[in-house]
Order: structure tokens, then sequence, then C-alpha cells
């Protein structure tokens, strides 16, 4: 099922074909690899420029894709948008555009605003890849999702047809939520949302998610559970309910956990609030894969990096 | 009139002669050639260490030394003075002694204080590059300049004799006023600045320009205007028009540019207040050559590395 | 008197043999000359990732340990812990573990927090290496003060026996004398203390020193001279006297400096508050070697990291 790559950039998972994701992920299984060598280092990026543009901090993602680049041998550069040209009034375009013309090959953007990779695209040169924005998307992060999921429960054909996969939290305004959601129906799995009503509404059903307000339906029988963080900072608003009460009402404490499949793999994209998404030796237990989700997220950045790399000589 | 180039720092480039910018230039145009690359990579600084200690903030300036400088193999230290020990009262005198002591090859200065980089020199064993000090100089900025004009308007002799080159703003406080003035008239082009007289006093006649205050005489028969950027922070100040004002009588409307010769190029250091210093169709159109600025000046930091790093081995 | 090193971390000097702190300082001999090399550079950690974990600022030190890595040409991440996902509440242990779930190789851990890398090297696979905790230790700057001393003042055997040390300053909260005392007493130096008595309380005798609380019994006969740095930033608390009170009774004038024997080291771990610790003409004069202290402290680190991997390959 695998198809050959000739995407230019990464901007969301929406518009990939369940082929393109398998190509992308059986390219991660590869660079997972150099991750475990004792030199852990490949010369495919020498010579590339890849700008790293956060305009939201997030300082993990950050990482991860500059060790992604390193690791490839690219040269990386970190644009700090905080004390940047940005607070002088140039607009995002004049910045890209600025990068472009140092000959930057790749603009990894994060941003708060909803579509700011696509706008980029439309007139970018380089490799655009989204690395979160707004609420909208985060494909890397839904990537190392399937990626992990994957490893563990493997299909001869490489799709994760039939498998129960259960997103609990705050969908509502949650980019990875997306692109997990996105990955997961494309690859064949099934996805429930679970969470408070007005944090989980009866629309995301048309994106082929079972909907439920109940965490023992997205419990019961599931072959993953995907706990999303708690934006504390948007405590307070009217549409989010306090931190005990959520935790009491949709985490996942000992007792509950009870219910899982003794296979089920627990999930979170971190960092976790040990005690409200998750009572911490459930984070920490036989069962959860939370840290091999990171080590997964470094290899399908390189995969990222990579297979767009190789679209640009029309390979 | 190439020369051979034996300077151990660039402080400015009222001290160059005609010939050293031009050997600068030249090298440059090589240099310009390794960006358009597969591979945009030489091993020329490799083992070298190259600090960017930039006392005051310019993301644009740092990266495109950061990547000059990673394109010729050095390894490069960006040294952030906000949560230095500069904040802890060490003086820069100090602190560029500390630095010198771990090996540093280059010190990249940018400072508030006109002629920070020219005490540095007075005991630096290390190389220094003035990114930009004070009101004064901003020499790799000039020489950008220059090398884009020569671009577009070659002489057979490497220099720009004749050309009419007209530089409209902020002129008094501006440290890129001064070094494309240098550069200019260095290089036998006719300069006009133009402004309100607060900002373009008469006094810069001494320099060899000529002084106006009628954005027309800049405008008409000029082969290059370069419109400085307006310092927005420094609205407010008695000497200082407001935004609109400042627009209305020096900003570079469509209107104003049908009387500019065809062939005549818009310049801008970037970046640019769309709407004030001139209208976004000209900021875009066929006449800018802003992002080959942008382009070009990576270049010339490669080259100014390059040839200082030659000048320490005596040759 | 040299030892095989076969430890996995470094966290403190208090636990090192003189066997072992010999064989750092002979590998940081070593080192020293890549410094001084037209190409300083080696390939010994090719590969590897190093990750600069500083949830306390310290700008020198992370640059000592960055360049220390780069010319050891590993890939370094410098991970600034005040934009990062400790500020959304996440714990040391999550974030060092999300770190090594990246095949981080070292975590070197600045904190404010005493003990915080020894709780590191409870859990963690890589290496941690301790740049400065609280009031506890900084083992790299004890050694490097060890090291310069013994380039100075050498004896056949590689230790400081009988050697006269005297530290002077704020001694109770200074992480640097701690890890001083700990090198010098285990390389046979005979310590003292010298300071206010409420900074320099009579148990720091426990520790092998002798304790003055006269400057004059602290520069009489002395082979070494190390005056601490004062916080400015803790003045105003009921145990610190003020500014100039201390440097009147405790700095080092010209004056005093005439009691110093004609081959006296004198010491500083830098940024100098001058006119306090010391004049500007003894911290420049031919005795002192405190920017020695700078380029050693280079070479220290290369040894600790060189030191460290080959430890984790069993050799």
């Amino acid at each position: 099922m695998t198809t050959t790559w000739n995407r230019h950039h990464l901007l969301d998972l929406q518009s990939l074909s369940a082929g393109e994701i398998i190509t992308l992920l059986d390219a991660a299984r590869e660079f997972k690899g150099v991750g475990q060598r004792e030199i852990k280092k490949v010369p495919a990026l020498r010579g590339k420029t890849v700008i790293n543009l956060f305009v939201e901090n997030s300082t993990r993602t950050r990482i991860s894709f500059e060790l992604a680049a390193l690791r490839l041998s690219a040269d990386v550069i970190n644009f700090d948008a905080n004390v940047s040209s940005l607070k002088k009034g140039e607009t995002l375009k004049d910045t890209v555009r600025n990068l472009e013309a140092l000959n930057a090959d790749f603009i990894i953007l994060r941003h708060s605003a909803s579509g700011a990779p696509h706008f980029l695209a439309r007139f970018a040169r380089s490799h655009v890849i989204n690395a979160g924005d707004g609420s909208h998307e985060h494909p890397s992060q839904g990537l190392l999702d399937v990626f992990t999921i994957r490893e563990h429960k493997p299909r001869p054909d490489g799709t994760l047809k039939g498998l129960k996969v259960s997103i609990i939290g705050d969908i509502l305004f949650s980019r990875v939520a997306r692109s997990d959601i996105w990955a997961l129906t494309r690859l064949g799995a099934e996805v429930t949302l679970c969470g408070p009503s007005t944090l989980v509404p009866a629309h995301f059903e048309r994106m082929g998610c079972r909907v439920t307000h109940r965490i023992e339906e997205a419990l019961d029988g599931a072959d993953v559970v995907n706990f999303l963080r708690i934006q504390q900072e948007r405590q307070g608003s009217a549409m989010f309910p306090n931190i005990g009460e959520f935790a009491s009402l949709f985490g996942l404490t000992q007792s509950r956990a009870k219910r899982l499949k003794p296979d089920c793999l627990i999930m979170h994209p971190g960092p976790i609030n040990r005690g409200v998404e998750l009572e911490s030796e459930l984070a920490d237990g036989n069962q959860s894969v939370i840290l091999e989700q990171v080590t997964n997220g470094l290899a399908v950045r390189m995969a990222i990096l990579y297979l767009l790399n190789g679209a640009a000589n029309g390979s």
C-alpha cells in the first residue's frame, strides 16, 4: 500500500492518502534505527538549511525537529519570533520570504493561527512543515501517534484496520486530536472521542468518529486510549470545567484502568499533568507508551525531512 | 583595482579603500554561488569558532551571520547578552576577553553604542566584525547594498562611477545610511540624501553627498533609490514627524514612482513598513531588489569571514 | 597515581578519589592542546547528543560546555528552561525522561536546587554532568581551578601537596567554594577560608580547612588566593554586609597585595566585580591567572565529556 512520496510540503494529515501515511511511517521505522546506533548521524541533508520558525513557544517540538535535522547533518537555525522583526510589525509573509532569500530549504512553522502553514505554502519555494497551527493540526504528532500504535499492533497490510482507539479530553481546541483523527480514520481505526459535551460536540461525528461523554464507554474494549493534555492556561473560560472536576470525570485512575483490556496502550502527547489526565502509576506503568511516543516523534520528523527533501529532487 | 586583503577586523567602511571594497565584493560573488548549490557548504572555516555577541537584538542580521559561518563549516555560538553576565555588571571588555580565552576566532558584535567594535579592536586578538554599532556604521549592510547595485549596474572597472543613488528617510540616526554613503562614494557613485531637515541636516554635504528635502529631487534621474526603515520606536521624539506625515511627504507611492527611470532599482534594508516607506506593490514589483539584498547579505558575510580568516594566516 | 575512569556521571567532586581527579586533569591537558590548533576540532563525540539543560541561567558555563561539545563534534541542543514545559508544571524527572527518549547521551544540568543532578542520576540512562547545583557543587569549576594551579605549581606526583590555597569571600552559599575545597584537599593542598563570620562559619573546619576572618591571615604565605564573586543580588539579606564594607574588609587592594608572595597566583571564577573583590590592576596583573581559568575550563569540560563517553563503552 506504500506509494511514492511527491509532496513538497507537509501541512496537514487531512489531505494525505493512506498510502502516503504508510510511506511516511515506513521511512520513520528506518530512521528509528539511526537513534540506536553508536553514531546517530547520517549525511542525507548535509548542506541543507532548516529553519525552526516558532512564533508560538514549544520547546519539546522544536528540540525534536532540531535534533532530527542535526542527525540528518543539516544546518539548523532557530528563529525565536519573540525577539524578531515579527515584533517590529513585519508580516509573516515578509519574514518567510526573507528566510527563503537566505536559501532556506525547510521552514518548520509553529504558529498560534490555524492555517498559517497553508498560507505560507501558497508562495513558499522551500518545504513548509506544520509543527502545530492553532487548533487546526499538528501532523508530526498525529504521525508519531499512529506510528507508535502500529509498532505495538501491527497488521500485515500496514494499516490500523479494526483497532479501537479512544481520544479523551479537550477535543474541541486540540490540534493533536484533529491530526490523530485524520491519520487514524485514514488507516482504518475506529475512533471514539470522549470528554464533556462543551469540549466534544456532536459534530465531530462527521469526521467519522463516535462521540461519547461517558469515560467508561471510551475505556471498554479499547485497544488504545489517548489522553490529551489539559491546557491549564484555558482554565476559567466558560466552556471549561475546573481541573479537579475534569479529573474526577475524565481522568484515568487506577480503579478506572481496571476496565481496560490488558494489552490496551495508554498514550499522552505530553507534558503530562500527573494526577489530572492520568494517575502517575499509569503514566509510568507497563501499558504506557508515552516515552516511546517521544522517541518515535524524532524518527517521524527525520522521515518527514528526508522524504520532502527527496521530493524536491523529483525522486 | 582589486587589492590584497590584509585587515584583521572589519569595523567600518569609512576606512576601506575602493580596492578593498572591490576585493570584498568580488569574493562575495564567488560565495553567492555556494548558496545555489545542492550542498550549500564549504570547509573553509572548519574548526574555527565564531561568536555572535549581540548586545542589541537583531534576529535577521544574527541569522545571516550564523548561516554564513555554518556554510563555511565553522562552530557558531550565539551569545544572548540579555541573559548574560553583561546584566550582572561585567564590562564588555571582560566579556570579550573571556570569549577570547575560549579561543574564539571571530567576535561578531552588535551594540547600541557607536564605536563599541573599535573599542574591542584595541585589545582583541580575534577578528572583530561590526554587525551594527549605534548610529555609526553597519558595514556588512553597506557592502551588500553596493554588491546588489553592482550586480545590476556593472561597470568594467568594478566601481559605481557616475551612478546616481538616492537614500531617503531618517539619515541622521541611521548606521545603514553612513555605511552606504562611505561605500557608494568610495566607488564613485553620486549620492543624494533626502528627508525632513531635522533628519537630514546640511552637514552631510561634507561626506560628499547632495542634500535635499524634496522627494522629487531624489527620485528624478536616480539609478537607485534606497528607502531606509522608519524606526517607529523613535516616534514621539521632537525631531521626528508622525508616521502618516512622513509617508505622505517621503514615502514611495505608485504615483510618485512614475517619476523613476524604468530601470531604477528600489532598495530597502528591511524589515519594510509597508505603506510607510514604500507601497506594497512597489516593494514586490519588478524594480524592487529588496529580497536580492538579503541573499547578497549572506554572500557578503561569508566573504567577510573568509577574507578576515585568510588575513590571520598572513595570506 | 592516575586511575582508570569508570564513572557514568559527574555529579560532584566530593566523591572522587585523588586518582580520578588526576585522570581528569591529565586528560584536560591533552584537550587544552586542541584549542591551540589551526582546526580546533576532534571527532571523538561525532553522532552523540549533548543537551544543555539550564534551569538556572549561566551564559558563560553554558557556552563553555557548548563549545567543548562542538569541538568534540557532538550535536548540541540548548534547552532553555524559561520557555519550556518546566514552566507548564512538568517535573524535572519528566523533562529528563523525555530528553532521554530522544536518545540524549549527555544531560548537562544547571539547577538552583542543591542535589538536582544526583536526583537525576538515580534514574537517568544518559551521562549526567552537574554544571552547578544550588549552593552545593560546581565540579567543572573546581576541576578547572585545580588544573590551573597544577599548571603553575607542578609536583612530580601530580598532586598539590603542601600548597597553601586561600579562598576568600562568600563561602557559605558558594558551590564553587565547596567544589574547590573537595578537589584541593583531595590533592593535598592546605586550604584557608576567609570572610565575615556570617559567611564563613567555623563548621567548615570539618571539611579539613583552616577558617579565618582576617584577610591578612589568608594572604600571608599563600601560594594561591582565590577570590569568589560577590553575589550582588543577595545584598540586603541579614547575613550579608554591604558591598563597600565587604570590599574594604576582604577585597584585594594593591596595598594588601604587597603581602602576597611574588609568585602567588590570583584567581577568580568570574565575572569579576572590579573594585570589589579585586582592584582592576590586580585582576589584569601578572599574578592573575583569571583568563587562563576560562581557557582551562573548556579543556576540563572536553575531558569530562570524553571520559564519561568512554566509560559508557566500557573502555
